[in-house]
Protein backbone atom coordinates (compact mmCIF):
# COMPACT_ATOMS: atom_id res chain seq x y z
CA UNK A 1 0.00 0.00 0.00
CA UNK A 2 1.33 3.22 -0.98
CA UNK A 3 -0.37 6.97 -1.06
CA UNK A 4 0.23 10.02 -4.29
CA UNK A 5 -1.37 12.76 -5.43
CA UNK A 6 -0.74 15.92 -7.77
CA UNK A 7 1.89 17.88 -5.79
CA UNK A 8 2.06 20.45 -7.78
CA UNK A 9 3.98 22.03 -11.07
CA UNK A 10 7.25 23.27 -12.07
CA UNK A 11 7.60 26.43 -14.33
CA UNK A 12 11.18 25.51 -15.83
CA UNK A 13 13.19 28.67 -17.63
CA UNK A 14 15.99 28.13 -19.56
CA UNK A 15 18.07 30.61 -17.55
CA UNK A 16 20.65 30.98 -15.72
CA UNK A 17 19.15 33.93 -13.92
CA UNK A 18 16.12 32.39 -11.74
CA UNK A 19 15.68 35.31 -9.77
CA UNK A 20 15.38 37.51 -13.28
CA UNK A 21 12.19 34.31 -14.02
CA UNK A 22 10.69 34.44 -10.77
CA UNK A 23 9.86 38.22 -11.10
CA UNK A 24 7.87 37.83 -14.05
CA UNK A 25 6.02 34.56 -12.72
CA UNK A 26 5.17 36.83 -9.67
CA UNK A 27 3.73 39.45 -11.31
CA UNK A 28 2.35 37.40 -13.95
CA UNK A 29 0.68 35.14 -11.50
CA UNK A 30 -0.21 37.95 -8.63
CA UNK A 31 1.91 35.39 -6.05
CA UNK A 32 4.70 36.52 -3.67
CA UNK A 33 8.30 34.66 -4.05
CA UNK A 34 9.86 32.73 -1.31
CA UNK A 35 13.72 31.92 -1.67
CA UNK A 36 14.64 28.38 -0.72
CA UNK A 37 17.27 27.48 1.42
CA UNK A 38 20.43 25.82 0.65
CA UNK A 39 21.40 24.96 -2.59
CA UNK A 40 18.14 24.37 -3.93
CA UNK A 41 17.47 28.19 -3.60
CA UNK A 42 20.20 28.37 -6.33
CA UNK A 43 17.82 26.55 -8.56
CA UNK A 44 14.16 27.09 -7.69
CA UNK A 45 12.28 30.06 -6.81
CA UNK A 46 8.71 28.84 -4.66
CA UNK A 47 5.60 30.82 -5.20
CA UNK A 48 3.49 31.38 -2.98
CA UNK A 49 -0.20 30.02 -3.78
CA UNK A 50 -2.45 31.05 -1.89
CA UNK A 51 -5.00 29.10 0.15
CA UNK A 52 -3.72 26.19 -2.12
CA UNK A 53 -2.61 22.97 -1.37
CA UNK A 54 -0.59 22.67 -4.36
CA UNK A 55 3.12 24.13 -5.24
CA UNK A 56 4.13 26.08 -8.08
CA UNK A 57 7.24 27.09 -8.15
CA UNK A 58 10.43 28.71 -10.85
CA UNK A 59 12.87 26.45 -12.01
CA UNK A 60 16.53 27.55 -13.95
CA UNK A 61 17.19 24.71 -16.22
CA UNK A 62 20.33 24.35 -19.10
CA UNK A 63 17.21 22.51 -21.72
CA UNK A 64 14.47 24.34 -23.58
CA UNK A 65 11.75 26.33 -21.37
CA UNK A 66 8.41 23.88 -20.31
CA UNK A 67 6.29 23.49 -17.61
CA UNK A 68 6.11 19.85 -15.91
CA UNK A 69 3.88 18.56 -12.98
CA UNK A 70 5.02 16.63 -10.09
CA UNK A 71 3.57 13.93 -8.33
CA UNK A 72 4.11 13.16 -4.71
CA UNK A 73 4.06 9.89 -3.30
CA UNK A 74 5.12 8.00 -0.09
CA UNK A 75 6.73 4.98 -1.65
CA UNK A 76 8.69 6.75 -4.85
CA UNK A 77 9.68 3.58 -6.23
CA UNK A 78 6.14 1.85 -5.73
CA UNK A 79 4.76 4.71 -7.29
CA UNK A 80 7.23 4.68 -10.38
CA UNK A 81 6.48 0.81 -10.83
CA UNK A 82 2.35 1.64 -10.68
CA UNK A 83 3.13 4.45 -13.05
CA UNK A 84 4.61 1.95 -15.16
CA UNK A 85 2.21 -0.69 -15.28
CA UNK A 86 -0.03 2.44 -16.78
CA UNK A 87 3.10 3.26 -19.97
CA UNK A 88 5.08 5.79 -18.56
CA UNK A 89 8.88 5.26 -18.53
CA UNK A 90 11.51 6.13 -16.27
CA UNK A 91 14.07 8.47 -17.21
CA UNK A 92 16.29 8.83 -14.73
CA UNK A 93 16.38 9.36 -10.65
CA UNK A 94 18.24 12.54 -9.43
CA UNK A 95 18.52 12.89 -5.79
CA UNK A 96 15.43 11.65 -3.79
CA UNK A 97 12.85 11.73 -6.63
CA UNK A 98 12.68 10.06 -10.58
CA UNK A 99 12.33 11.76 -13.79
CA UNK A 100 9.55 9.83 -15.73
CA UNK A 101 7.70 10.30 -19.20
CA UNK A 102 3.80 9.94 -19.74
CA UNK A 103 3.53 7.66 -22.55
CA UNK A 104 1.58 11.28 -24.18
CA UNK A 105 5.33 12.59 -24.32
CA UNK A 106 5.26 15.17 -21.31
CA UNK A 107 8.19 14.30 -18.67
CA UNK A 108 7.23 14.62 -15.24
CA UNK A 109 8.83 13.63 -11.52
CA UNK A 110 7.88 11.54 -8.89
CA UNK A 111 9.23 13.07 -5.51
CA UNK A 112 8.47 12.73 -1.72
CA UNK A 113 5.41 14.41 0.32
CA UNK A 114 5.65 17.83 -0.22
CA UNK A 115 2.25 19.96 0.98
CA UNK A 116 0.04 19.69 3.71
CA UNK A 117 -3.03 17.34 3.44
CA UNK A 118 -1.10 14.42 1.93
CA UNK A 119 -1.99 12.15 4.81
CA UNK A 120 -5.43 12.92 4.45
CA UNK A 121 -6.19 13.50 0.64
CA UNK A 122 -3.55 11.87 -1.34
CA UNK A 123 -4.93 8.48 -3.37
CA UNK A 124 -4.71 4.92 -1.70
CA UNK A 125 -2.90 2.12 -4.41
CA UNK A 126 -2.94 -1.02 -3.59
CA UNK B 1 -9.31 47.89 -12.79
CA UNK B 2 -9.37 44.41 -13.53
CA UNK B 3 -9.05 41.50 -11.63
CA UNK B 4 -6.61 38.05 -12.77
CA UNK B 5 -5.25 34.98 -11.13
CA UNK B 6 -4.21 31.59 -12.13
CA UNK B 7 -6.90 29.40 -13.85
CA UNK B 8 -4.96 25.98 -13.73
CA UNK B 9 -2.63 23.31 -16.23
CA UNK B 10 -3.58 22.63 -19.07
CA UNK B 11 -1.92 19.04 -20.28
CA UNK B 12 -1.52 19.40 -24.35
CA UNK B 13 -1.33 15.77 -25.61
CA UNK B 14 -0.59 14.81 -29.16
CA UNK B 15 -2.62 12.77 -30.14
CA UNK B 16 -6.50 12.22 -31.68
CA UNK B 17 -6.92 9.98 -29.09
CA UNK B 18 -8.12 12.49 -26.38
CA UNK B 19 -10.11 10.04 -24.38
CA UNK B 20 -7.01 7.39 -24.59
CA UNK B 21 -4.98 10.04 -22.90
CA UNK B 22 -7.11 11.38 -20.42
CA UNK B 23 -7.55 8.03 -19.18
CA UNK B 24 -3.28 7.83 -18.46
CA UNK B 25 -3.45 11.17 -16.86
CA UNK B 26 -6.76 10.09 -14.96
CA UNK B 27 -5.25 7.11 -13.40
CA UNK B 28 -2.02 8.73 -12.98
CA UNK B 29 -3.18 11.51 -11.08
CA UNK B 30 -6.07 9.80 -8.88
CA UNK B 31 -8.40 11.79 -10.54
CA UNK B 32 -12.18 11.52 -12.13
CA UNK B 33 -12.57 12.66 -15.48
CA UNK B 34 -15.66 14.66 -16.68
CA UNK B 35 -16.14 14.90 -20.46
CA UNK B 36 -17.22 18.42 -21.61
CA UNK B 37 -20.45 19.41 -23.29
CA UNK B 38 -20.24 20.38 -27.53
CA UNK B 39 -17.57 20.61 -29.52
CA UNK B 40 -15.22 21.35 -26.89
CA UNK B 41 -15.29 18.08 -25.70
CA UNK B 42 -14.00 16.93 -28.75
CA UNK B 43 -10.58 18.44 -27.53
CA UNK B 44 -10.53 18.76 -23.95
CA UNK B 45 -11.12 16.50 -20.79
CA UNK B 46 -11.45 17.98 -17.53
CA UNK B 47 -9.40 16.26 -15.15
CA UNK B 48 -11.42 16.54 -11.07
CA UNK B 49 -9.24 17.88 -8.90
CA UNK B 50 -10.73 17.23 -5.28
CA UNK B 51 -11.15 20.63 -2.92
CA UNK B 52 -9.15 22.88 -5.59
CA UNK B 53 -9.84 25.81 -7.47
CA UNK B 54 -7.49 25.24 -10.37
CA UNK B 55 -8.35 23.44 -13.16
CA UNK B 56 -6.36 20.70 -14.55
CA UNK B 57 -7.71 19.49 -18.75
CA UNK B 58 -5.87 17.21 -20.56
CA UNK B 59 -6.36 18.97 -24.43
CA UNK B 60 -5.57 17.07 -27.71
CA UNK B 61 -3.35 19.05 -29.91
CA UNK B 62 -1.19 18.72 -33.09
CA UNK B 63 1.51 20.27 -31.57
CA UNK B 64 4.33 18.64 -29.45
CA UNK B 65 2.93 17.51 -26.23
CA UNK B 66 3.26 19.93 -23.46
CA UNK B 67 1.23 21.50 -20.27
CA UNK B 68 0.82 24.78 -20.22
CA UNK B 69 -0.74 27.61 -17.74
CA UNK B 70 -4.08 29.74 -17.64
CA UNK B 71 -4.41 32.65 -16.52
CA UNK B 72 -7.97 33.68 -16.06
CA UNK B 73 -9.16 37.65 -16.18
CA UNK B 74 -12.21 39.63 -15.83
CA UNK B 75 -10.92 41.59 -18.95
CA UNK B 76 -9.10 39.66 -21.20
CA UNK B 77 -7.58 42.44 -23.13
CA UNK B 78 -6.53 44.52 -20.13
CA UNK B 79 -5.06 41.44 -18.90
CA UNK B 80 -2.74 40.96 -21.78
CA UNK B 81 -2.14 44.47 -21.98
CA UNK B 82 -0.60 43.72 -18.22
CA UNK B 83 1.32 41.24 -19.12
CA UNK B 84 2.86 42.55 -22.50
CA UNK B 85 4.29 45.48 -19.96
CA UNK B 86 5.82 42.73 -17.76
CA UNK B 87 7.58 41.27 -21.39
CA UNK B 88 5.10 38.39 -22.54
CA UNK B 89 4.30 38.45 -25.95
CA UNK B 90 0.85 38.23 -27.77
CA UNK B 91 0.49 35.29 -29.87
CA UNK B 92 -3.12 34.73 -31.04
CA UNK B 93 -6.87 35.19 -30.21
CA UNK B 94 -8.29 32.35 -30.13
CA UNK B 95 -12.54 32.57 -29.41
CA UNK B 96 -12.36 33.93 -25.90
CA UNK B 97 -9.20 33.60 -25.07
CA UNK B 98 -5.61 35.00 -25.79
CA UNK B 99 -2.41 33.02 -26.48
CA UNK B 100 0.79 34.30 -25.04
CA UNK B 101 4.35 33.50 -24.53
CA UNK B 102 6.12 34.44 -21.57
CA UNK B 103 10.15 35.98 -21.43
CA UNK B 104 11.23 33.18 -20.27
CA UNK B 105 9.78 30.72 -23.24
CA UNK B 106 6.21 29.12 -21.84
CA UNK B 107 3.07 29.71 -23.92
CA UNK B 108 0.46 30.47 -21.97
CA UNK B 109 -3.29 31.26 -22.49
CA UNK B 110 -5.44 34.43 -20.63
CA UNK B 111 -8.83 33.21 -20.40
CA UNK B 112 -12.19 34.22 -19.00
CA UNK B 113 -13.28 33.58 -15.54
CA UNK B 114 -13.54 30.45 -15.35
CA UNK B 115 -13.10 28.76 -11.76
CA UNK B 116 -15.33 29.03 -8.01
CA UNK B 117 -13.81 32.31 -5.75
CA UNK B 118 -12.62 34.23 -8.37
CA UNK B 119 -14.77 37.31 -7.22
CA UNK B 120 -12.92 37.03 -3.54
CA UNK B 121 -9.90 35.28 -4.43
CA UNK B 122 -8.36 37.11 -7.87
CA UNK B 123 -5.67 39.98 -8.03
CA UNK B 124 -6.97 43.38 -8.30
CA UNK B 125 -5.06 45.47 -10.77
CA UNK B 126 -5.35 49.15 -11.10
Amino acid sequence: MHRSRLAGFIIDCRTTDVDGAARFWSAALGMATESLPGPEGDSYVKLVVPGERLHVEVQAVDHDSRVHLDIEADDVEAEVERLETLGAKRVKNVHSWTIMEAPTGQRFCVVRPQNKGFEQDANVWK
